[in-house]
């Protein structure tokens, strides 16, 4: 049977094939969801040739610049074949269920896409009339502050207040952050920044977690002199008095962004009592 | 035939048979590299039954807690069974070719293995004489200050060094960090930390980059006045004049882990110069 229709260029033809319907972004690339997409394209055999149409259509949109695959853990038979087509590993889901997978179109043109190399740690310097509170791990001979990491969508201050917490029992209010460390190569090759924040204590009744070996209020004093404190943990509590004596202090201010209405914290030094004033808090 | 060995149990039959041989790690995770271990398990149909015998050994093993698969993109075809086998996405190389995979072999006991949810960014305030050192990108009609992401190893000054050099040409060297600002939900979903450091110029006629539309050296004053720059960054200039008329400064000391030897960076804010003594740098 002879088609009554003219011949369609390559690009036509693939226009009226099914081809992956996705979300384009404001850094012009288009995302394809697998859990939205895969409804009718499940099996891995009709995966590819979909893929193919899909960047065809891609490329020859000058609006799009980037492809993006987010597929969920149960779809990962499609990796294997966006490798193929030379997408890229960008990053996973903290809850480890979802990948994200990129290709460019248009050579380098398109902003960064690095994925975040960073962790970021939260400790509490929590002190009670003149004593910090301190914990010991099991592993690990040496008093230091109590903290972990910072969950997502968590700011330093919060994350701070819930590792106390969660390793003394100590419920405490964030007052000023105190100080940071950056560590250039840390955990699984990535960088790592550590956030000293001085917490208020708001209950002073300790109850240890299984993660910690001991925990006690410690004479600041003795902390700051003891062969069983590490230098790191000792600069914390050092630079903590040495702006306390100065007046200076770290302030978190809340606000919104102006343009992207995100929430954000801002943090600088600043002073806050006269010298000498003799309000040697 | 019959066997003339006495009957072995399962995890004795596993043994003798090929199972992967990963390094093992400091927190009891095995870790299999698909780089070495796929010289002769290519084929995905041998993969699924040679990782069902690793994982029984593992298993039965105390010592191991986590296994981790590090798979380079050119063996994504593992990807799907490990998914199929409950192994969770982890993380990514820096340069999209890897992807780190991971099992739990004893429920939540073992430390956290959360990636990393966070980037970072830095910026340079740069000052020459009264002016400040600002840019303008193509689709953001706001003056603002040069800077970008921090590069996997690179610090905080470093970045904003290079940042300034890519952006505008001029030659710069870190003096302090001004402040940072925390933003809880940024690109994809992450974090993005923002630091501002104070950076002198050592040259002064700028080349600018073809992602900036504009970049010149601009009154101070005019800066923190203009409707023309926005909230967030006019927010680090200011920072800037009322530390430094205050002598409070933000001291970066490079310096090295006492326990693990890696090289970190600390930063904290300290008192520089008495109050009222006249010298206004």
């Amino acid at each position: 049977m002879v088609s009554r229709q003219p011949p369609l260029s390559l690009y036509a033809t693939v226009r009226k094939m099914s081809t992956f319907a996705g979300q384009v972004d404001r850094h012009r690339g288009v995302v394809v969801k697998s859990t939205i997409a895969a409804t009718e394209q499940e099996k891995s055999t009709e995966f590819g040739p979909k893929l193919a149409r899909s960047l065809i259509k891609w490329s020859a949109d000058e609006q799009v610049h980037l492809v993006w695959f987010r597929i969920a853990r149960q779809h990962a038979h499609w990796i294997s074949e966006l490798a193929k087509n030379n997408f890229l590993f960008h990053r996973t889901s903290p809850d480890g269920n979802e990948l994200w997978m990129y290709k460019r179109l248009r050579g380098e043109s398109t902003s960064t896409v690095d994925s975040p190399h960073t962790y970021t740690g939260a400790g509490g310097l929590v002190i009670r009339d003149d004593h910090l509170l301190v914990v010991k791990e099991h592993s690990i001979p040496f008093w230091k502050l109590p903290g972990g990491y910072v969950n997502p969508g968590e700011n330093i201050g919060e994350a701070a207040v819930r590792e106390v917490f969660e390793e003394t029992g100590i419920r405490a209010e964030f007052v000023s952050l105190v100080a940071f460390r950056h560590v250039l190569s840390g955990s699984f090759d990535c960088a790592d920044m550590y956030f000293v924040s001085n917490l208020r204590p708001l209950t002073f009744d300790i109850v240890i977690d299984k993660e910690i070996s001991e925990a006690k209020w410690m004479k600041c004093e003795d902390f700051i002199t003891s062969p069983d404190v590490g230098e790191h943990s000792r600069f914390f509590v050092k630079t903590f008095f040495e702006n306390l004596k100065n007046g200076i202090t770290m302030k978190a201010n809340k606000t919104i962004h102006q343009f992207t209405n995100k929430e954000l914290i801002n943090y600088a030094p600043s002073y806050i009592v006269p010298k000498n004033s003799g309000t040697d808090v």
